[in-house]
C-alpha cells in the first residue's frame, strides 16, 4: 500500500511539473499532438483491439450485462470514429492565451484577463474507454496535464490506449507525463488521490450516482460534478403535439441509460387527452413503462398496449436510466414550474410550446444547466453543442455548467501593464 | 442551541425563497434600491454612528489595538465614501441576463448562454463594518439574495446597516428576506451555516487565515476562497529604479496590513548595489524592518538608519501584514520566478523592468490572479479594477480570480430555441 501511494504520487507530481510546459505550448505543436493520436488510434488498432478483446472477456466470464459489454466493446469502426472525433477537438480554436475584457483605467493601468490553463486535471470515470480519448484530449488542447483513473472492466483497454496518446503526443513534442494513467485499480488509492490537492487543480467525476457522491465528500481539490440528470419535458397546452411526440420519443428511447434522457413528462390538462395516448403509443413501440399520476392514468387506461403503473411519490425526480418514464397531468406553466423547481437535477429541462411567452417563461425560469424549447434533451452533449467533446456535465453552478469543454478546462489570470502607477 | 439553529435555517430558507424573485427583477428596480440604499445610509447616519459607537467603546474596553479600532470606526465622512461607493455600484452595468455565445448548429438549433445570478451568497467575515454594504449592494444589484455573518466587534453597527438595506431594497420592490443577517454571534452556529447546501449556492469568507481555513474545511457549498498575499516584486536588471522605488514604498507602507500588501523583493544582483539602498532608505522613513537574505544584508550593513534582520527560511512565503518586508538579491528571471512559484500564494506579483522580454515573460509565466508589470500590488482590489466593489479576492482557480465584482457572482445556463429537433 505504502509503495502504491508512493507511486500515485509520483504520477501527481510529475502531471504538476509537465503542466508548468504544458501553459505555453504553441497551438501548432498541441494540434500536431491531437493529428498523432487521432492517426495512432487507426495505425495501432490491433495492440488496442486485443487489449479490449481481454476486457471483454473477463468482463463476460463475470456476467457484465450486454448493455454493458456493448458499453466496452471497441471494433474498428469504433475507433475509427473516435479517430474523427480528435481531429474535431483539434480543428477547434484553441482557447489558451485569449485576452478578454482588456481596459485601461484613468490612471492609465491597462488591466484585462488572460485565459489560461487550470494545471493538472484528476479524471475519475468509469466503463466507456472512449471517455480516455475523449478527456485525454480535451485536456491536451487545452494545455492541461491529466491523470486518468478509468474502471477495473476497461483497465487493459483504457491502458492500451494511453500508451498511444502518451507515444503520439510525445512525438509531437509535448512534455512527458503530461498524461498519467492509474493501473493500479485498487479502490483504497482513490481517496489517496483525493488528497493530492498539491499536485491537483481540479477533480472531475465521471460515472453514476455513488461515484460522484464519493469524489465530492472526499475531494480536498474543487470538484465539478455533475452525470446526475434528472429530466423533464412540459407539454404546454399549445404545443404541437408532433413534435411534442417526435421528441417524447426521442429523448425516452434513443439512448435510456445516460443522463441526459428524459425521466417525466408534465402535460397541460387542456392537451393531455389527445397528447398523452399519441405519446404513450409511439413509447409502446420501444416498450417503455409508463408511471401515471392519477388524472393521466385515467386519460390511459384504455390503452391496451401500455405498460402502466400507477405512479408513487418516489417517481417524482427519479433517475430512471431505463425505458421507464413518470407523466403528470398539471393545470398550468406554473405547476410545471414549481414541479420542475422541486424535483429537477439542474441537468436538462425543455418545453413544448408554440406560444413566445409561454417559451419565454420557461427558459427564464427554470434553473438548469440546459433549457430547451421545442427540443429533445439528449442534446445536452459536448460532442452536439459543437465542443467537440466533453469531460463532463456539470450540475453546479460554479465555474461551469452544462457539457464541458476546452473553455471550461481553463482560467483566467488579470494581466496588468503599468508605468511606475502607485495607489493614492 | 436547537432554537437558534431553527431560526439560521429560517434566513437561510427565506433568502432562497427570495432568490427566485431576485433573479427576474429589472435593473431599474435593482438600481433603484442601491439609490435607495446610498441615500439612508446618509438620512439614517445618527441612528447607524449610535452603534458604531457601542461597538468602538466595548471593542476599546477589551483592549482592541488602535489599528483595529480605526477599521471600526465609522463617521459622518466614511458614511458619506460608504454612500458615494454604493452609487459606483448602482452605474455599473447589470451582468444578468446577458446572453453570449449564441451560434446556430448545423440542425437549425440556436444554443448560447444566458448569464443568471448564482442564488444565495453566504458572507463570513471580519471587523470592518463597510464589507457589510459592499457585499449587500453587489449581492443585491447581481440578483442573489444573501446571508451576512459579520464579526462579533462589529455586530451593533452591522445590524443597523443592515436595517438600512433592509428598509431600502423593500422601499424599492425587492422582496422581503433578500438580505439576511445573522445577530447571533455564537461561533458554533457558523458550522452549522456551513451545511446548509440546501438553501446557500456559494460561501465567501473574508478575513484572516484562520477563517478561510475553517470555512473550506467545514463547508458543504462551493467556496470561493482568498485573501491570503503573498506578494513579491521582481526587480530585473533593467529597472528604472525610480519606479521600484516609489512602487516598493507604496506597497509596502500605504497600508501594510491589507492582502496586497508586498511582502517580498526580489532584486536582480546586476542593480541591487543601486537599487536596494534607496528602496532601503524610502523604507526606512517608515520604519519597515527588512529581513535580507546574505547578499542583501552585506549590500545594506552600512546604512545606519535601516533596521535590518537576517532572513531565516520562515521569512520566505510569509504574509507579514506589518511594516516587514523579505528581500534576496537573485541572479536572473529564471531565479525570481522559481521563487514566485515556489512562495507566492497565487495572489498578486509585480515585475519591474523596461525591458519588453522580461515584462512579457513575467506576464506568461507567473500563476497568479494578478500579475504586473511596473505597477503597485495595492491594485488588486474591486474598486481600484472598475468593478465598484469586491465580494472578496479569490486566490483559487475556479469561477473566479481576483477580486470578485457582480460578474462574478453570476453564472449562466444554456438556452436552446428549437423547432422540433430530435438526435439522430
Amino acid at each position: 500500500m505504502k509503495a502504491a501511494v508512493k507511486a500515485l504520487e509520483a504520477k501527481a507530481k510529475a502531471a504538476k511539473a509537465a503542466s508548468h510546459r504544458l501553459a505555453f505550448l504553441s497551438t501548432e505543436v498541441k494540434n500536431k499532438a491531437l493529428q498523432n493520436i487521432s492517426q495512432d488510434l487507426i495505425a495501432r488498432k490491433d495492440e488496442i483491439l486485443a487489449a479490449n478483446r481481454i476486457d471483454y472477456k473477463t468482463a463476460k466470464a463475470l456476467g457484465m450485462s450486454a448493455a454493458m459489454l456493448d458499453r466496452l466493446m471497441l471494433n474498428p469502426s469504433r475507433l475509427e470514429a473516435m479517430s474523427q472525433d480528435v481531429l474535431a477537438v483539434a480543428a477547434l480554436p484553441d482557447p489558451v492565451g485569449e485576452v478578454f475584457e482588456m481596459r485601461t483605467l484613468p490612471n492609465g493601468l491597462q488591466l484585462g484577463k488572460k485565459r489560461v490553463p487550470i494545471g493538472v486535471i484528476g479524471a475519475i470515470y468509469e466503463s466507456r474507454p472512449n471517455v480516455t480519448i475523449d478527456i485525454s484530449v480535451l485536456c491536451l488542447k487545452s494545455g492541461n496535464a491529466v491523470i486518468l483513473r478509468g474502471g477495473k472492466e476497461a483497465i487493459k483497454s483504457n491502458s492500451a490506449l494511453v500508451k498511444v496518446v502518451q507515444d503520439a503526443a510525445t512525438k509531437a513534442g509535448m512534455p512527458e507525463g503530461a498524461v498519467q494513467f492509474i493501473e493500479n485499480t485498487d479502490r483504497t488509492l482513490v481517496p489517496r488521490l483525493l488528497k493530492m490537492g498539491n499536485y491537483i487543480d481540479l477533480v472531475v467525476p465521471r460515472g453514476g450516482a455513488d461515484l460522484i457522491k464519493f469524489v465530492t465528500e472526499n475531494a480536498c481539490m474543487p470538484v465539478v460534478s455533475g452525470g446526475i440528470g434528472v429530466c423533464h419535458m412540459y407539454v404546454d397546452k399549445s404545443a404541437d403535439i408532433k413534435k411534442a411526440v417526435a421528441i417524447a420519443y426521442n429523448a425516452k428511447v434513443q439512448r435510456p441509460t445516460v443522463c441526459n434522457a428524459l425521466d417525466c413528462v408534465l402535460v397541460h390538462a387542456d392537451i393531455a387527452e389527445r397528447c398523452l395516448p399519441a405519446i404513450a403509443a409511439e413509447w409502446a413501440k420501444a416498450g417503455v413503462e409508463i408511471r401515471c399520476d392519477k388524472r393521466a392514468l385515467a386519460i390511459l387506461k384504455k390503452m391496451s398496449s401500455v405498460k402502466l403503473v400507477a405512479a408513487t411519490n418516489k417517481d417524482w425526480g427519479k433517475e430512471f436510466l431505463a425505458l421507464i418514464a413518470a407523466v403528470k397531468v398539471v393545470d398550468s406553466l406554473d405547476e410545471a414550474l414549481a414541479h420542475i423547481e422541486r424535483y429537477g437535477s439542474g441537468h436538462s429541462e425543455a418545453i413544448i410550446t408554440e406560444e413566445y411567452q409561454a417559451a419565454m417563461r420557461f427558459l427564464n425560469e427554470v434553473d438548469a444547466a440546459c433549457v430547451y424549447v421545442n427540443a429533445s434533451t439528449r442534446f445536452t452533449d459536448g460532442g452536439q453543442f459543437g465542443l467537440g467533446a466533453e469531460v463532463g456535465i456539470s450540475t453546479q453552478k460554479l465555474h461551469a455548467r452544462g457539457p464541458m469543454g476546452l473553455k471550461e478546462l481553463t482560467t483566467y489570470k488579470w494581466i496588468i501593464f503599468g508605468s511606475g502607477q502607485v495607489r493614492p
